[in-house]
């Protein structure tokens, strides 16, 4: 196990995030506190969705006919699907797959839902579990058997341009998302060999966790007519011709929750942005026997007019050591701790400590601004997590004019490798043989150069890393 | 069919609510409007629930053993429960249920989470999608095999009071929360051969659906020390002994939105309880084609004014006739519809039609006191369709005092019939086949009487209905 994998798995079972002792392997448990997490995230996701995605829900079950009807599909999903072949104990006429996603669970229904062109776009998104029968070696919120909260989006468009358009709008909707949670990622169109079954391409979003491994945390796919033709969803234009729609789909998983622990975590536990914090505020009252009374009123009226502002606030009075509720409150990644003693009471000041920096701060306590200054350094902290994540990862971002290069820089210094390639499968096959790690795909156009491996004119700026 | 289930199969279909056409028997597809009123009654539990309770998710799928091992609990689901026997191509070693139900999930977990008595008692919930292979003839929203809102509650305590007590608490919530909704219930204690699988005792809360048959919305299990026996649930108590816990569990489906749309609804259509309608206002302009800008501009600015107040609200300025938007509106079951015309703005007026009673009424329009009316008006129809649902279940539970009676009751009036009864099984049992309906349960106690089978001293008040 990896220094990382260490840390991952220790900060997940004391900060009760997840519990992994689940009877079967790959699925686990959300305790209250990653349930909190998680919900957070998720309605900082559905306010964007909400705006022009209608949100409905689709069985859990797939039956086998629908699930092979569209062929390369099927073939992408076969040896991951879980099937279930009896009721009670009796054997299904047919089979049922736990849905592994909901193309061909919603697809059938979309041919009954659509009918004119003045219906379109239509925009779908539901929020599910899903399976897939891993056999690789699994991680809590990184590889599972269970995904537990798919968001996955579906939307059908009248002609190429409404999909295609959808499609960037999908990756503003995800850049969005990740920007709020401080997560830095790169947009890159994945390989051929590497696309979505069905799909005619597929972007993804990939980020970096602190082992120099890439892991992919959303994917947006154009789905041109592929679908529409397999489970005929049709319109009738304006004109009164019937045409096939065009499709576009989308989705995040739990590696959300994983890339908010494992990029901004350090060495002292969790370090969350304050809008996915469980509580956002934790309050320690400094208690000496004489003033003990007085600290804690101040305190309670004070957690009052926070929690009332709309913040997400603790007061924490357990009798136990300070120090003990502050490695405690550090190791939860509560983003700001005000500490409140009697002589702060006197002088209208806070002692006021940032889990982003553990840096400590005397600042004055002022009634009338109290709220709008908490705001403020919640803001800040925002700000600095995006920041330095930022940094980190642009920082092991680093080009390749070789082979021979590339390869050292995933040997010597993990991370992404960018590198010109010409975009031809078999030099992609190659260079990724040559250097052991994938192809993450192609980030954007450069004017001039060579691929790296062909020497072939080459426009494609693309980049290589070591993957989950 | 009869008569009411063929108006809810329409009205499900008209206003949207759920597809029925996916292609698996007994599973169903939310669409948008269903999906609303289904997140706004879940928003409405969750925050009596959130007070006191802590919310957590749990893997969907239950290995075999782990089923098995509470013998009484397995016996209730054998014939229920869905089985996963293939991962991809590959059979799995270990049979795994869908979940019907998750005691067998969580409690292997609760044996490891419950330490001391300190930690006790401990309250959890999680909504999730639950499986059942229901043999008999399934309705959407009412007897389903893949229930898609399963609120089910768990809770842990020291000693056998503190569960009792539990169950009372779990009563008062969801009374609470059908109160909310305007659902008239009667809760009873279920006979000892209809009681939850391994529980102590089972309360149950029943409604009544507009064709004379009672609906069992929630049902709250005291469950005693059952299951922490076989699942090795212990604490340390204060002494240092080592003592197993006490448990109750509580549960919630989708029959609460049956529930909501079969009581309010009418010949109309949905008549919905603003606090779960989709949108509790609709402003309906009438459009002139001198005047039609100016009323355009007021409605407008009106939505906003309303929107910002936090209600939902929707401005329907479609070119189509009025007629048709007063009647999509109400079949809809928007629960206020404002018309505004020229004359109305000219004069400080607003044409209000209340969906419950379908009246029209002109109002002032006053903008000072605007917010504050149209939620004087939302109240009165929330508390409107409540006594009236209320007068109407109470109009339908009428006293027999011989089995002759009870049954005619049942035969020509339908609805729940209230008698006395020994307790003894034989006598129910007897009953029960007598009347040729189920027996709910035991409501309350009497003063003084005799059981209407065996004319021995009988103290419970017991109903009877013929069921769904």
């Amino acid at each position: 196990m990896s220094e990382f994998s260490e840390w991952f798995h220790n900060i997940l079972e004391e900060a009760e995030i997840i519990d992994t002792r689940y009877p079967i392997k790959g699925m686990h448990v959300w305790q209250p506190q990653g349930f909190k997490i998680r919900k957070y995230a998720l309605s900082l996701l559905k306010e964007i969705l909400d705006e022009d995605h209608e949100e409905v829900l689709f069985p859990m079950l797939i039956p086998e006919d629908e699930l092979a009807k569209e062929a390369i599909h099927v073939k992408g999903f076969e040896e991951e699907v879980y099937w279930v072949t009896h009721g009670g104990l009796t054997p299904l006429n047919k089979k049922l797959a736990l849905r592994p996603t909901s193309e061909t669970a919603m697809y059938p229904m979309f041919a009954l839902w659509v009918r004119s062109h003045t219906d379109l776009p239509m925009k779908f998104y539901q929020v599910v579990n899903t399976f897939r029968y891993e056999t690789k070696h699994t991680r809590p919120l990184i590889r599972v058997r269970e995904i537990t909260t798919f968001k996955e989006a579906h939307t059908i468009h009248a002609d190429s341009e409404g999909a295609s358009q959808q499609v960037e709008r999908a990756i503003e909707i995800y850049s969005s998302f990740f920007d709020q949670l401080g997560i830095p990622y790169v947009v890159t169109k994945r390989p051929e060999w590497d696309k979505f079954p069905g799909a005619d391409y597929t972007m993804a979003f990939d980020t970096l966790l602190p082992d120099g491994k890439t892991l992919q945390i959303g994917t947006v796919h154009n789905l041109g007519q592929t679908f529409a033709r397999t489970f005929d969803i049709t319109y009738e234009t304006a004109e009164g011709e019937h045409e096939y729609v065009y499709q576009t789909c989308y989705g995040l998983s739990d590696r959300v929750i994983a890339s908010i622990i494992g990029i901004h975590g350090d060495s002292s536990g969790l370090n969350l942005p304050p809008a996915v914090a469980p509580y956002q505020i934790v309050i320690v009252p400094v208690l000496f026997k004489k003033t003990a009374q007085e600290v804690l009123d101040f305190c309670n009226q004070l957690k009052d007019k926070i929690k009332k502002a709309g913040l997400r606030v603790h007061l924490d009075d357990r009798d136990i050591r300070a120090g003990k509720k502050y490695y405690g409150w550090e190791m939860r990644g509560v983003p700001l701790r005000l500490e409140i003693g009697p002589r702060d009471i006197e002088n209208k000041k806070m002692v006021v400590v940032r889990r982003d920096t553990l840096e400590k701060e005397i600042i004055d306590y002022n009634e009338e601004t109290l709220i709008n200054d908490l705001n403020n350094i919640l803001g800040n902290i925002t700000q600095n997590l995006k920041t330095k994540a930022w940094e980190n990862f642009q920082d092991n971002i680093r080009p390749a004019e070789t082979l021979e290069e590339a390869k050292n820089i995933i040997t010597d210094e993990q991370g992404i490798v960018s590198f010109l390639w010409c975009g031809d499968e078999s030099c992609g096959k190659e260079i990724e043989e040559y250097v052991n790690v994938d192809i993450l795909g192609v980030k954007e156009e450069a004017t001039e150069g060579k691929c790296i491996k062909c020497g072939k004119d080459a426009r494609n700026v693309a980049l290589l890393a070591k993957t989950y």
